[in-house]
């Protein structure tokens, strides 16, 4: 943990030039956001070795009423939608979580600008604690960063 | 908010005349399905430019046995599973999550009775409350419906 | 229910000989451990007919520190991560909670040491409760079990 899973509409794995998004220099940029917030004593949030970022295009689809709306308001019936769920541990304060949300949905301000302004498009960024009844982790990635 | 999520086995992604389940017009009657539910004040409970359906087949599966009690009662080892999950805000009432899973559960009936009927198949429907702990919504497809 | 969800980096859908995990031979163990899980009476934990198991490579992903650190270890920056969550209804021992999870990490210790020992590599297991609104499940493979 954590882990930020992306649930998107295909219609965004385009090249950028075509109206698409670049989902896995996003990725990278969401990971990079993530291992960038500091809590309140000014620590990593997140462990490096155990931050990782998952998107996934939908095969099939339905969003809002499937394009009227926006054909007859001149921006065409394109919609797209972008769901961003991160799951994090529990115990950490108010304070971190609206940190993580609020970096994370300045990346998403800074990579969907161009999309908010041309089409339909809705973009959603959630915070769950996780509430696990059982958890293993295994992992030959932390000891790469854990060497004190 | 809200969505549906449905996690399938992709042995119904074939033609309807092979067995198989045309899943994008399944989003998108599931999808009209979600728009039509109203509350105990015959409001609109979702609203439109912020329901979407999602629809992702599985890369790799394994479904109850294997096969082996569906191929000794005749009715073939190609077991297949669907689960949709909607998620959705926090404080509805109990009457609007019973309608919300009811409609969407006529749509299974409708669309899976075939199914049901001549091969070993699961479908489950549930709804999940979100209890997010940061939750950024932006879009540009809410104002082509909020024209008040 | 109960279901399995993995959620992996596509690096590991490669051919064994190549340094890949075969997903869809893993599937069928974990549902195989997953039926193997007894209760405190001695009792199957999991129905045969309702428990699947469903993976999914990622289509765009970032981990960590995207391999730098990996590199540098001499370990490669080819860095993988496994997600596998098991959704379980309500209700159950604490001891069944542990005896699903430590037999699916079992699993795990078993196809992953070899990437354990050659690669960077974070493969969590993690159960949750399902805390569903609305559970409606449609099946015709549960009466194959259920012949009582």
């Amino acid at each position: 943990m954590p882990h930020l899973v992306i649930l998107y509409t295909p219609n965004l794995d385009k090249p950028v030039a075509d109206g698409g998004i670049d989902m896995s220099a996003l990725c990278r940029a969401l990971c990079d956001a993530m291992l960038s917030v500091r809590d309140e004593q000014d620590r990593q949030v997140f462990p490096t070795g155990g931050t990782r970022v998952l998107a996934y295009p939908a095969a099939h689809y339905a969003v809002s009423d499937g394009g009227a709306a926006g054909e007859a308001a001149g921006l065409g019936g394109d919609y797209a939608f972008v769901y961003m769920n991160v799951r994090m541990g529990q115990g950490r304060s108010a304070v971190v979580h609206r940190r993580v949300g609020e970096t994370l949905n300045a990346c998403v301000h800074e990579w969907f600008g161009a999309q908010f302004r041309c089409r339909p498009i809705g973009v959603t960024v959630q915070i769950d604690e996780g509430h696990e009844v059982f958890d293993a982790k295994n992992s030959s990635l932390h000891p790469l960063f854990n060497k004190t």
